[in-house]
């Protein structure tokens, strides 16, 4: 195959073209970052390569979660110290690493894969929501936390889950709204206020 | 080796430290690519992970310009059509590409790896500058076009140049100054103003 006008080498633009595959990467920017990899190591080039050769070949879904592992079971539902009681329903993985980074949460979590949206033609049967009444439906589960975004399409989800999950004696839960940690008032939108308000719990010092 | 707190998994995390180190991509973009890498087709990643690879153990470098290539020959500087006698100097591949592209230049180039900076500790030792000469000193060159950045360090190179290369018996030139084809005057700098009044050439209707 010759190479494109422009471009002395047919490998140099193939490289270019994966970068550029990816989400919010340009051509300039993937040719900036291919002649990046050019002045490395070869071998620092060539672990790059093998990890993402090995992204798909040896990741796992955790078939308890579905979170990403490194075995069939993920840490946190191996973990015998975790309150396998307690289910945090999340969107997605990034989500349960936002909340283990909190350090507050001791139970277990379940991972939707994305959640209800028509617009992008995401329904109830895209997501693992038959597994997570599964879950419920076998018992041994005291609390679902509905921990899902505060946007139209995380009320529709939640909506949805109440009506699959409320059937079952289960505690269902969401995140606390209110004004975030650091935020000025003035700035703070009025439907988040107007919760927080209404919602306004004892003073402690 | 375990995962960093947070991370579900190690390899998720290398491939996001990998992605990380790249110039301009911080840790949250990385994640976002390498989420995007494993909803594709492993097939598809596959070809990105051993383009990667390839990167080094494949291309080459011309022996006669220093431009990247498929072959020990680049496709310019093994091109008959090419008029050898004019050699386009420039500071990287880039500069080859942008000039190829225009279609105006028929002669080949010679890629000097970077320019002089101190500031960055690059000095002439470091360029393809003695390949250069040793061009010049053997004969049948009868141009060298200076086409370099007009900047501070393009400007030092260039004269450098000029002392390495004006013993020989070549003609020394450089890429023409002035404004910018589409540029309004009113927002064209000074010295670049002045410069194409002093350069000022007849008018063809």
């Amino acid at each position: 195959m010759m190479s494109s006008p422009g471009f002395p080498s047919k490998l140099l633009e193939n490289a270019v073209n994966e970068f550029a595959s990816l989400p919010g990467i340009g051509r300039k920017t993937a040719f900036r970052l291919v002649m990046n990899l050019l002045k490395r190591d070869p071998g620092e080039v060539e672990r790059f390569g093998e990890t993402i050769i090995r992204l798909h070949s040896e990741i796992h879904y955790c078939k308890i979660c579905h979170s990403i592992a490194d075995t069939e079971i993920c840490s946190i539902c191996s973990d015998d110290k975790r309150d396998r009681s307690t289910i945090c329903v999340v969107e997605n993985i990034q989500d349960v690493m936002a909340i283990e980074n909190t350090g507050q949460f001791k139970g277990i979590y379940h991972v939707l894969g994305g959640i209800i949206s028509p617009v992008d033609g995401i329904g109830p049967a895209d997501l693992k929501i038959d597994s997570l009444e599964e879950k419920v439906k076998t018992g041994g589960i005291s609390e679902v936390i509905l921990a899902l975004s505060t946007t139209m399409e995380g009320d529709t989800t939640n909506f949805y889950l109440s009506r699959r999950l409320g059937k079952f004696d289960v505690l269902l839960t969401t995140l606390a709204r209110g004004v975030a940690v650091g935020d000025e008032l003035e700035y703070t939108d009025e439907i988040t206020l107007g919760r927080a308000i209404s919602n306004r719990s004892p003073y402690h010092q």
